[in-house]
């Protein structure tokens, strides 16, 4: 506390001597802004910041001041304008999960601008840059959305990645607003990652609520311990639990054992993280097994329907994508139970338990995701009992024909390559969608069939 | 706040010069509920009606106080008992969508008491009125029910429209308890229409719980500004999303953007709720393309079980019902994923937009409204290669008869007629299922199938 | 209250009485414990306990204080510690749901220890108690768990049947905390019980929320009225609303009502209960429809996987098991349908009618229970018309090959019995499961199928 203490009297100093701007500047945008918005004026007026005179033009910049014709709507949108000031919380911020974006300046798909206007900035983040392909840089799922939904996955659901309003509030400085475990929720809630409901409903949430931090833990306890503004601290895996090298996991366990044992001993403590290794790994192994069973199903060309049937994906066009850029629109039956398998029942599994909440890690995670991979595997012996009809009708098809016609056998395979043929077209759009299937409702009557 | 205080004082007024009880009349009715149910006694005697001398008859009326033996269990059931006094509030909330029942007196399915009572209340909602067919002036989720499922669809859910202890406490007169968001959540929540877990985990939900009112709106803020009891001011649609038209769209939009404008910039508030419509029209878009492949594959005849196969909806009997009436029972697979489609993840989708939480307009609304859309998808493909290898085995049946008999095309489409004969005496109560089934097999012998 | 603190006193003067240790005992563990587990130390100061002189060992056990090398992590796990003085907490936790696996010591599959240390005390849960099958005394799902989520399961989400800590804290005695409704929603709470979901969002909740225990109840006052720790008192069915005898849910019932009635007419109040009794058996019915119709596409071996192609079940093996001991993992479409039905819709629809929510007792129950039990009529319409098509497949084949070959009536009986002899050998181990299927391939080329 007494360090933060003197990094704000220090900042204070700083923009008390370089400070350019003065009241009169800061009259001439309260002259209408304490009419037209009254609570951003009253907020900012009671900051920290207006303590320190930093005004309206430090944050929105000089021209906000003097064309308010096309400037109006101007917005700070970028973490590095707060990071000229906040040097070690922009530091913290950008070393960790929630700076992903930020390293990637404006060129992240999912951040606020175009990917051309810095394409460099992929670096940070995919493995091969900018130079990779789209497949590689771009987010499908960005992608595949209209403006409005891509607008709030951007100013939102994203929004932490480059600007500090997503949890410090926009004008006022009221630190308890961002210390509260609620302002992280706003996020970190919901089907593919409820750490806040897991939390809150937990014996360290609910004992929070009832005696404050002294007696639990909120969710900067143990993920902001001191302050620091690296989220990623304490945290021994990747993205959907994919697994740091060895000695990163050991150093990083050893952070999150130090918080523990606060309160907990270490042995306990161990034992519930090293549960929480197991419990991933095993949940992992399900997940692995659905995709296998996927990959299976549409080599055998038994998806139904089959991605050569449905819209192209973004970035893989007619191949199945069920990997990390995977869409959750334009699937078969058993890839839409994959996606909820993948995303939501696998991630609450092991999440559930590492944030103490045997009611997630089992009926939020562990029993639909068993559930679903069973409807997988029910639903594939669905999808190749099909199979087996259709080849035993043509089997019967044949010995018919062969009745009737000695050269049957090579009669189907023409069948085969004829219908094969109608379908690339098709796929090539040489043929419309009508064409295509008045075509192939001949071609089966030609052949008897 | 004035206003407010000058009605109260002149009900106040009104009442201590009309007000018929005395003392003694209540202290006939406390004799017995000091002991039977002092929670409500106490509520009542520190209530501004108790200051006012509104006592039990004012509101239970006359009788109640005479015969305790049969009227023991009668409560204050509809609003107009309230509306005597409280007449502004009552006239907002009769403009509403929370007065749609209050209009139709007692005649509505879902309120309080049967339709024969008074149909010609059905008029204000129903466009034909108590002259149109059951069809459209009745409720078939409601008719679907057990008397006590609808009890609880009466007393508590549609509680609201025709009576005011829905939100105000029954004998308290603590308007904290209905400004409360709390008290909007009891019913505004849930898969059906979330808002209130909605608001709840937004930002705006979570600096309320903070900071409270003057940082951060709840429920009343926007949808009741100045105390108005019309909750359907500033909202530019009807229910489930139905557009109205441009004019009062545009007069309704204005109006919340008077409420938005007080915290946030007209063209940044503007932007947002512009979004949600446009949202609302995309989500729309899937629902109509999900309602397509369902009324095709019924007029296919390949729903499974198809609607004559089911039991009777309570309006349309054996005929697919999936518009405003559709039942959330006695449906085939591609139904039940169309009914959630169209009644949670929809609604959620643009309502998630309108109440500022991307995760449920994204994850709660979006992704499963596309994984659903999905699913239709494919089980259609599924039921449509189940018709083809069915086609393809009559064709190959038609085919051996041929072979062994040359008057076989004949035989099968007799075949057809025998089992369409059948179905007919089985949908008129002529056959029972049993004789139905053991007659169908017996002809699938019969013609060597 | 007052016999509270008598017993209070009457506990501190035996306690002081009885007690070896002294304050250099408790010194001893201090030494370490204030450097080690300073929040253990601190809660335990400032506890009743500490002023009753109920130091460390009175608890962890004199050993404990004795060699740290081996019983650091040794922790009070069983409720009869705590029992030795609080007597009449400890009965009435025994008599009633929460005490299942008090009753049997440490012998329950789900409580702490491994079943052979005391099987004797199954007897009290399991009829015919440790003399029984293993199918009667053991739990299916937590033989089928990994040690590490049997961990979650028996060190948390069954805790609370021999730890009295579950809803007391550890070193605390702020009884504030096992009063207050979060304690409770720790474990009553999502999919499969979500009670305290229901009451927090009914008016009963809010209001609480708002007012506090004068206005409105909370989990306590319902459900141990009076202090009791009997939980099941007022409780008028078994697990899973297993009925209990007549006269025994009437006097359960009227317990109840007396609670109940301290703010509502009893009247009222009883209606609403029996209107919970009525919608659990409707509720019911519909379970035990869908429970009919996985029985019977068992008996036709229309399951897809069948029980016989899936891992075998902990308990039944190869049998279909959809009763108690259903598990939720290596199941078919239907079931996972019906699990869910079971476990979670059947279950939060009468339950929310009695915690007076009708949003969940509606569209979280009773909209889900009625929709899975239409999905499942709807796949059993599937695997009944696959099955036809199968039939109506075998019986062309049978004709074809009756052209080419007399005796093709015996043939097919030869290819079933020759399928039936390999899934014999393949079911017994004596086949791996590749060398089933080419042999299984290899048979329908050799009947030309």
């Amino acid at each position: 506390m007494n360090k933060t203490a003197l990094l704000i009297i220090l900042n204070i100093c700083i923009f008390l001597s370089l400070n350019q701007s003065d009241a009169s500047e800061k009259e001439s945008c309260f002259s209408c802004h304490r009419q037209e918005t009254p609570s951003i004026v009253s907020a900012w007026t009671s900051s920290a910041h207006a303590m320190a005179q930093v005004n309206c033009v430090e944050c929105h910049g000089e021209e906000y001041n003097s064309d308010h014709s096309t400037q109006h709507e101007r917005i700070v949108v970028e973490a590095h304008v707060c990071a000229r000031c906040h040097d070690k919380a922009a530091r913290g911020h950008f070393a960790g999960k929630h700076g992903i974006s930020f390293r990637a300046g404006r060129a992240c798909t999912r951040s606020q601008m175009k990917t051309e206007e810095n394409a460099e900035g992929c670096k940070d983040c995919h493995e091969k840059g900018a130079i990779a392909s789209r497949q590689e840089v771009e987010c499908s799922r960005f992608l595949a959305q209209s403006p409005e939904m891509q607008r709030r996955g951007r100013l939102m659901c994203h929004m932490v990645e480059n600007r500090c309003d997503a949890c410090h509030s926009s004008h006022s400085t009221d630190l308890s607003i961002a210390r509260n475990p609620d302002i992280c929720g706003t996020c970190h809630m919901g089907p593919d990652h409820p750490q806040y409901e897991m939390w809150e409903s937990s014996k360290h949430g609910i004992l929070f609520k009832q005696k404050g931090l002294k007696y639990a833990p909120a969710c900067t306890t143990c993920h902001m311990p001191e302050g620091t503004h690296n989220v990623s601290e304490g945290i021994t895996m990747g993205l959907a639990g994919q697994a740091y090298p060895q000695d990163v996991r050991e150093k990083e366990r050893d952070k999150m054992l130090e918080v523990c044992s606060k309160c907990h001993s270490k042995t306990f403590a161990a034992q519930n993280l090293s549960d929480g290794d197991a419990i991933q790994q095993q949940s992992m192994a399900l997940v692995k097994e659905a995709d296998k069973i996927i990959r299976e199903l549409d080599q055998e060309g038994l998806l139904l329907p089959s991605p050569s049937d449905r819209p192209a994906h973004p970035l893989s066009g007619h191949k199945l994508e069920i990997g990390p850029q995977m869409l959750y629109e334009d699937l078969s039956r058993v890839e839409a139970l994959f996606f909820r398998m993948k995303k939501f029942f696998y991630v609450i599994t092991y999440k559930g338990v590492f944030h103490q909440n045997p009611d997630y890690a089992h009926w939020y995670g562990n029993a639909p995701l068993k559930l679903a991979l069973s409807e997988i595997r029910s639903e594939a012996a669905l999808l190749k009992e099909l199979k087996l009809l259709r080849d035993r009708i043509n089997n019967l098809a044949n010995m018919d024909l062969t009745g009737a016609n000695d050269a049957t056998g090579s009669e189907t395979d023409l069948l085969t390559l004829d219908l094969r043929k109608l379908k690339e077209q098709f796929l090539k759009g040489e043929l419309s969608k009508d064409e295509y299937e008045s075509r192939r409702e001949a071609l089966f009557k030609k052949y008897g069939l």
